[in-house]
């Protein structure tokens, strides 16, 4: 019987971890840590430091492996995605078969929460043969732009979006809510909206020691936002962001 | 100076504790927990578990008070809501005031997140003289729900909307999304919607001894919702739940 734990780590400070994901850590025979190339957007020292903190039970192993690249020529994005999950699910299954056989409990430590704009429980459930699936649910990176911005995420009673950059881009303000959060956004997609009426609460690299937040009127902070975002990329080589919108009701 | 932590304790399981809301707590001189008469949806027994579990500074005072009691006769919900955020500020002014004087660090447990569905920051902008306000993200009900069920919330790049059971009673299903979170519903308003094409993914006393998941076609596994879920509520004087409804794309 294999288990697969898939534990949220929340998004950078160790301190985010919870007593039930360090009992998920330490409960693990393996935990498999994966590496795209030297990229640093990979956070694989992120969960390497993690292991080091919350693992205190020697016969844990931690193996490393490399991530397959996701073929980008790939015109059907939906395709490519889905080619990508059934290469990531094999490499997945190699490890297991190298470091633990059939059996045991193997680890993977999810950057915010796994049921939140992450591919690991699809890639899961694409397994051979399947594993039972525990999710640890783990703080996400909106929880810690309201957190560092003491924003109430809704406002009293009132619905709230979660969307994309590209949905943004593409769509423009969606009907029907006045609150929006956009995740997943290589762009700054907020430059493509009318900034009258609108508020923005942004920030990047959350909850990690370079955690940089911005909050105002769109029109006066965004164009701000899209320099200390170009800057902070360039010193760092990677940007992980998102950000809030807020309409005038 | 005064600080006042709000720290998110996840929704009924001590170990959904973050290392920062056990530190958090520590560094308190004084833990508010508030108490609604005798009723066990004010959730204060979880609040005294999670202290005498969490705390080991023994220089934290605890002080339990009671809530001001929500005028349900105001036609106004609004200005309800409004009167009963003064009246609960003005009641925290006071236990500060006398447990505390005007320096130190208060900290409330809130259930959840601070930042979804929560009053408490809106409350705490109303404390006189303002208090430095510190936020400590939690695990949601959502987030337990999607974990009970290994549930990816957000299709492939696809939004998803947050919303309350009054909304969904009144507006039907929102335009825009296949995929709609409800919270805050008393009346489980997925009744009122055309059930075909959809699947419900629904959980009660998240993350507690008690919990309660169903999932399936809305058609099918509705009504067997409704009976669970009024038994339950029988059973235990209360109910908490939330429930993911998706559409067929």
């Amino acid at each position: 019987m294999l288990t697969l734990s898939l534990i949220g780590i929340g998004c950078g400070d160790p301190r985010q971890l919870t007593l039930a994901a360090i009992s998920a850590i330490n409960a693990a025979d393996l935990i498999l840590i994966p590496r795209k190339g030297t990229a640093k957007s990979d956070l694989a020292e992120l969960r390497r430091t993690i292991c080091a903190e919350a693992l205190s039970n020697d016969r844990t192993r931690i193996a490393e492996f490399d991530l397959p690249v996701r073929d980008a020529g790939e015109e059907d994005y939906r395709r490519g995605v889905d080619d990508w999950h059934d290469a990531v699910a094999a490499t997945w299954s190699q490890e297991i078969a190298r470091h633990l056989g059939g059996e045991g409990r193997v680890a993977l430590l999810i950057w915010g929460d796994p049921s939140l704009y992450d591919s690991s429980l699809r890639i899961a459930r694409r397994l051979d043969p399947l594993p039972s699936i525990e999710v640890i649910p783990g703080i996400t990176s909106i929880q810690a732009l309201c957190a560092a911005h003491a924003l109430p995420l809704n406002e009293i009673g009132e619905p709230f979006l979660v969307t994309t950059g590209r949905r943004l881009r593409e769509g423009g303000w969606p009907s029907g809510v006045n609150t929006v959060v956009v995740m997943l956004d290589g762009g700054a997609a907020f430059q493509t909206l009318d900034p009258a009426g609108l508020r923005i609460w942004w920030g990047a690299y959350l909850g990690m020691a370079d955690q940089i937040i911005m909050a105002g009127e769109l029109a006066e902070v965004g164009p701000r936002i899209v320099a200390a975002r170009r800057e902070a990329r360039e010193r760092h080589g990677w940007i992980m962001d998102c950000y809030i919108l807020k309409r005038q009701s």
